[in-house]
């Protein structure tokens, strides 16, 4: 059975539209799925105009099981029609209320369509948080937004892959003087089985995940500090006696050699630069990002809406393609 | 009129002496300094044996002005020789207070010999920490060391380079929950005086360089953090004042992307994996590492004594020919 996918378009200023274009034209890659779009007409026209490429959109409910019998036909794909932005409020390459309301509007709808078992993932192309914070997102991200439209109360985070490298972090968008203070074994432990559930649910058996530590050279035998001994190797032991393959803590400035040379699947940082300089430097414009923790799979491509190159038809639609078949993998291995 | 290099083989216990030999045999680099070996006949002729390599050692007494006469000639190079440990002493690939006294006596009369103008700078071979402290080096590091040795009240920084590359850090071997409250203003414009001071003797008119934030997306307008506005941004306005070309405080997850790019020529850390998660990544065991701040300039290959391949034959000397130049271009523009 193919997983059925649920496409929406992302911020209409942005690339998004043009990416989804550009998807949809990898025939290949297309027929590994049932596909629903979900989005606005002239959004999705406008990303094919853009693109230079035309698909057929065939009007569904996808309310009703048959949305999967015009999915994929020859000449098109299946699409829920809905009208969340109108075309003239469309500011190309800004950030506006209007485009953040859109995307809320269409990830409410994909959302509910998942946790009714209309489709079994979503894929989204680049939101810009700017516009979802002026269309009322309360929340600092739309990881955080999801949860909380789902009432999900289990421990969340985003979780960066590139090239078959995982990563997630036990502390994110805050100051760097907290960090430590936010350092506990719960929330080790809890970083890593989310990743280690992740990881297998992508369909690794056993994902060999490496954590690292939080001071240089792993605080040098407590010399520069204590986290590595008293709460990062406690947590280590406390997940690797669950059976789990997990070591470190490792020097944060080594432990991205061992996942480059393909020793582990993934890395559990304890703090955002501390993973995101290694992914950038790496390509990670090129990776996807999974929203870790919710109860089915969400995928993105790690880039931005890209406001820049906007509307000019050379948007690389790598990472979308990247960020697709995860979500493919994910549902394949989910149950 | 040539550079005066004092070259020190490092730890007799690691790959420092093959080094030195691999490095001697490079006739070209070679001749572009006068060059004074230091340190006792066993070990060097221990590293031309692992390397397979011979070079005359024609000895000197460095004290007088004639050593010169005999540096570089046809068949071997000037050596000052000590007496610092017996080749029994010698524990291949072990740490030892023997090696690491080696190294202190050796240290000690190449910065005696540099402060009497005997030579124009210094490159050595890996040092072994562990060995150091054995013999009651009480500092952190060699550069602390050598600092005090030669009563230097100045701001003191090791300075990487890799491929033109520079980068330097405002804290370093200290825990990360201890890193804010230790930046501030005038910290991070003695570590970009510094690394501009230093760029500026190495040849550079005029270095560009970028500075690091501190927190994620450096603080996102104050929401993670208020060190890039309360501390960062003036300290870069200062330095900018006195007609530096730098700019920032940058998200340190795209400021090497910056680097790599060629747009600049060093970026200033806030703190130690900051840089280091970059550099390793992007192969600093090829790079180079300054002593910055010193009355003279101290170069050295980034890597360590490598016990896990010492006396294999198979070091590879690009790092030390890449120190050797960094020394030698560094003479050139000191004064």
């Amino acid at each position: 059975m193919k997983p059925k996918i649920g496409i929406i378009p992302g911020d209409p200023s942005g690339i998004g539209p043009e990416l989804i274009a550009r998807l949809l034209n990898d025939k290949d890659l297309m027929n590994t799925a049932d596909i629903l779009l979900i989005g606005d007409r002239h959004v999705f026209e406008s990303g094919q105009q853009i693109a230079g490429l035309v698909h057929e959109l065939h009007v569904v409910d996808a309310n009703k099981n048959e949305w999967q019998n015009k999915a994929n036909s020859t000449n098109g794909f299946a699409w829920h029609e809905i009208m969340s932005i109108r075309s003239d409020q469309v500011k190309p390459a800004e950030v506006s209320e209007a485009g953040g309301k859109s995307v809320l509007q269409s990830l409410d709808l994909a959302m509910d369509f998942a946790q009714s078992g209309v489709i079994d993932a979503i894929m989204f192309a680049p939101f810009n948080k700017a516009s979802l914070h002026m269309a009322g997102m309360s929340q600092d991200d739309e990881l955080h937004y999801m949860a909380e439209y789902m009432g999900v109360r289990n421990y969340i985070s985003e979780l960066n892959t590139l090239d078959g490298m995982w990563t997630s972090r036990v502390t994110s968008h805050i100051a760097l003087k907290d960090v430590a203070a936010m350092i506990n074994e719960e929330r080790i432990c809890e970083a890593v089985d989310l990743i280690n559930n992740t990881l297998k649910k992508s369909g690794m058996k056993r994902p060999k995940i490496s954590v690292a530590a939080i001071n240089p050279h792993a605080g040098d035998g407590g010399n520069f500090g204590r986290e590595e001994i008293d709460i990062i190797a406690p947590a280590v032991q406390k997940m690797a006696d669950k059976q789990m393959c997990v070591d470190g803590p490792w020097p944060s400035d080594t432990v991205f050699l061992k996942a480059v040379a393909g020793e582990i699947d993934a890395v559990v940082t304890m703090y955002h630069d501390q993973g995101q300089i290694a992914l950038k430097l790496l390509g990670f414009d090129r990776g996807v990002t999974v929203q870790g923790g919710l109860p089915f799979p969400v995928a993105t491509p790690a880039h931005g809406t890209a406001f820049d190159i906007a509307g000019q038809s050379n948007a690389d639609v790598g990472a979308t393609k990247a960020a697709f078949k995860v979500a493919c993998n994910m549902v394949s291995d989910w149950r």
